[in-house]
């Protein structure tokens, strides 16, 4: 049982022609506008409305909604000392280091010399505590950030920790995910196993020769193989990290984005509009140190640019390994989902953003 | 009447065999080497020597000659907050932004929510008010910068309007225009309509989708259409906007350079040496936020740089969205302009830039 | 004699295809693993094991691990102000340019207007006079950086100078050429004259036009020919400038880097883990100015990026102009040379970064 509203036919048509182009092809598309849902598509062999699967890095917009709620009761100031908070992280030379630049991809702790082990996704404290006693892989505070694809969400936990002695996904499921019934989850419950369809993905050999202690073998943890596997991996799923083992579904994705920007159902958004300023403010942009490509960050979320251009100058949110994304745009009022059921290619030219644009269009003609 | 100096015939050459190669191409080109003239010439059948024509942001160099003036004056002081001439512009969050980081487009004011409409352009206050009352569209002082198209000016004129009561392209006509009788224009009238001619270019459709709300969609102001109309719409050319409304002629544009750093008919040159190092001292380099390509910019000033190869490390000047191109270049005591009847590509590889290296070539061989 | 230890025969057999492919191809191989000698490779027709020839700004690695000497006695702070130790660099507004600055290329000092004349390279405190007494070409602290071609030599030179009274060379001599019996010059003496080969270039023309006078033009001083015959030069080389006139063999150059960082021979390594870290910390990473690509830099030294892929975090070193590479990589224990006798392309797709992943491959087979 799937719709979209008249006014929204058009996206509509779009997601059906891909399904027609591609019988391989399965997601999941929703869409709120103003806290209205007015898209909500599942197509293909692989995806239900209500099929669960991985979303990889579009767990750290989400947990990055959570963590507003911190800066935003004001148990988080964003230009604080990140040891203010965290006294270990001031070791080998962090002690200046803020919460800005750490949530921003600026401190150089990318991840560890010899990788994480598996168990390591599922005791976050004990990595925190290995990034805690590193010194940073480049100098802090010169300008240059690069994508913390695995230690991320490490520092949203570890923050939340020491100030709330919670974890993230604890305050996020009491008050996001439950009073605004998403289904999205960090830490998929046993109760939720039975929806959970394993991330499709083509385990394609390599390129060239990646030194797992360069940056970008550190960063991607390359020693233990392939992260595309890791959702389909219960005790990563049950664990939940923020940096990439979220699980969920496009209308949970687009709610919990619509519930922070519009709020939902009646209830007003949790976010207020100096939390939304603040958090997703454009921090750094340029070339990633690990993608060497363009990339632009607000407080974790990422912004639209032209090599992923999702939205608005206003919009945030964040995209996954496998091409899934989650956005809000207050400018137009969006709250956005989409979940793929087998990785595909992200960008510009991916069909998240083509999906994307075919929303703003209506929106545009609508005036 | 046009003409090169023997010395300079092989600009001369260069120009003709543009001409040469293609019938429809019409253009001006003066140089001037140490406050004489060099090279005047114009061709093909929409450019007289003394037709004046629209040259966009290369009306940005030409204010920003102006603006060097109060510089000098000791009325701005480039690392003075923008708040302590103009205390609206506070608001935000912009109180620390100084005069060096707007003006070498930094502050993340490209543009507005909404849109300039068309009457905007020629009430210069009340847009500067806009700007002040909206928070940046990236984090200020984080080292971003990005292309300015349609603000540039208002903030050269909004400050100079704060410190001096005047607008900036009376002190141009008084200080510049007037006693180095440059046909170069910021607000042209009507005793000169007559010389005008209109901006031609091809309407060539857009490529993809760029959403009105993205960084690029304000910056470019797309819902207003294609800005390579507006000079053609006489109000428009009539206000002046610093930003891009300016009207002259190659030889009026080779002027103005000229006689800010070489002088001009036994002239002294109106700017120091100290205030066209001040001015046009490289301020920021890499990746454009807008252009999502190189840029390097002085104080309002284009710098030379691989994507926009016009003179020597010494060199500042601007473009325009026609190619137009005018600089100084004090090494070689350059002052250049070049003006195309139709809106032509720009960068290393277009003409302007080609008859700057033929320029250049003739005073490297005469050693 | 050549030889490679059985376990890095993979590397000896890519060597040899190499060899193989090219019968005009010349080139010696060495590294060391725990200051260990593993590989000793020599081959083709223009190169023995103890043939010298130049490596270009291979010197600028060699030299920093001198300079890195004086980091280490506390003679030299990276965060002072290059002024406090050579008070006439203040001029023209370079008072607050610290040191970490100057040699991580921030300074926008790459080189003087009106180039260096063939005896400059010779007579370097007259030339670090000239770059004292000149404004900066960028903004320092606006995070530009650009390659110093020319000048990084000469500043590592003077601030040695300055704070010990001493050529940086003869420290080099002292401290590191001699003890660890390193055929590996700054200044090659008459007695070593006789094993040195010429460098082979192909001069190719030249693309378009270079303005002397540009950025580019003043880094590369291209108004003095091709910096590709400088070595060849018997007085370039006998000064020895630590910008770019070194020669040395493979050996040599891996004995450096091995002696740095491992120790050698029973030796302890010449520096501390906390002079690599802090000389080996990135400083620098983006859109380099004068390339206009991609460049990585510590303290002088290059790190390994995408465009040159030669180590893991850790490693540290630099490449020639004719694709001559000696690095350390402290993960590992590598110390590592290698230098062609014909100057050939480097980057990630070049013979010596294929040697440096095959190095890897087989240090990672054995876990």
């Amino acid at each position: 049982m799937t719709f979209a509203t008249e006014q929204f036919a058009p996206v509509r048509e779009l997601f059906e022609s891909m399904l027609d182009a591609d019988p391989a092809y399965s997601a999941q598309l929703a869409v709120y506008v103003g806290g209205t849902k007015v898209v909500d598509l599942a197509g293909g062999p692989d995806s239900t409305p209500d099929s669960l699967t991985g979303v990889f890095s579009v767990s750290k917009g989400v947990a990055a909604l959570a963590f507003s709620l911190l800066v935003q009761d004001g148990l988080i100031d964003l230009d604080a000392a990140v040891a203010a908070y965290w006294p270990e992280f001031a070791r080998h030379g962090k002690g200046a280091v803020t919460v800005r630049q750490l949530l921003s991809h600026q401190a150089g702790l990318v991840g560890v010399q010899g990788g994480f082990a598996m168990e390591d996704y599922n005791d976050l404290p004990a990595v925190a505590g290995r990034l805690a006693d590193m010194a940073p892989l480049w100098r802090p505070g010169s300008g240059t950030f690069g994508y913390h694809a695995l230690t991320m969400g490490v520092f949203l936990e570890e923050l939340c920790r020491q100030v709330t002695g919670e974890r993230l996904q604890d305050i996020y499921n009491r008050r996001i995910r439950e009073p605004f019934a998403a289904d999205m989850f960090l830490g998929l419950p046993d109760s939720e196993e039975a929806r959970f369809r394993p991330v499709l993905f083509d385990d394609g050999s390599a390129g060239g020769f990646l030194d797992p202690g360069s940056l970008a073998g550190v960063s991607g943890n390359v020693q233990a193989g392939n992260l595309l596997a890791l959702p389909n991996i219960r005790s990563v799923r049950a664990a939940g990290s923020c940096s990439g083992a979220g699980v969920g579904c496009a209308d949970g994705l687009a709610r919990v984005y619509a519930a922070a920007t519009t709020g939902l159902d009646g209830l007003e958004p949790f976010l207020s509009p100096e939390t939304i300023a603040a958090m997703s403010q454009e921090q750094v942009w340029g070339l990633d140190r690990i993608f060497c490509d363009t990339s632009a960050f607000a407080i974790t979320f990422m912004k639209s640019q032209p090599r992923m251009d999702f939205g608005s100058a206003q919009a945030f949110g964040h995209d996954g390994a496998n091409a899934a994304l989650g956005y809000a745009d207050p400018l137009y009022g969006i709250g956005f989902g989409y979940i793929p059921a087998r990785a595909e290619e992200g960008g510009t030219a991916g069909r998240a953003m083509q999906l994307s644009a075919a929303v703003r269009k209506v929106m545009l003609a609508a005036g």
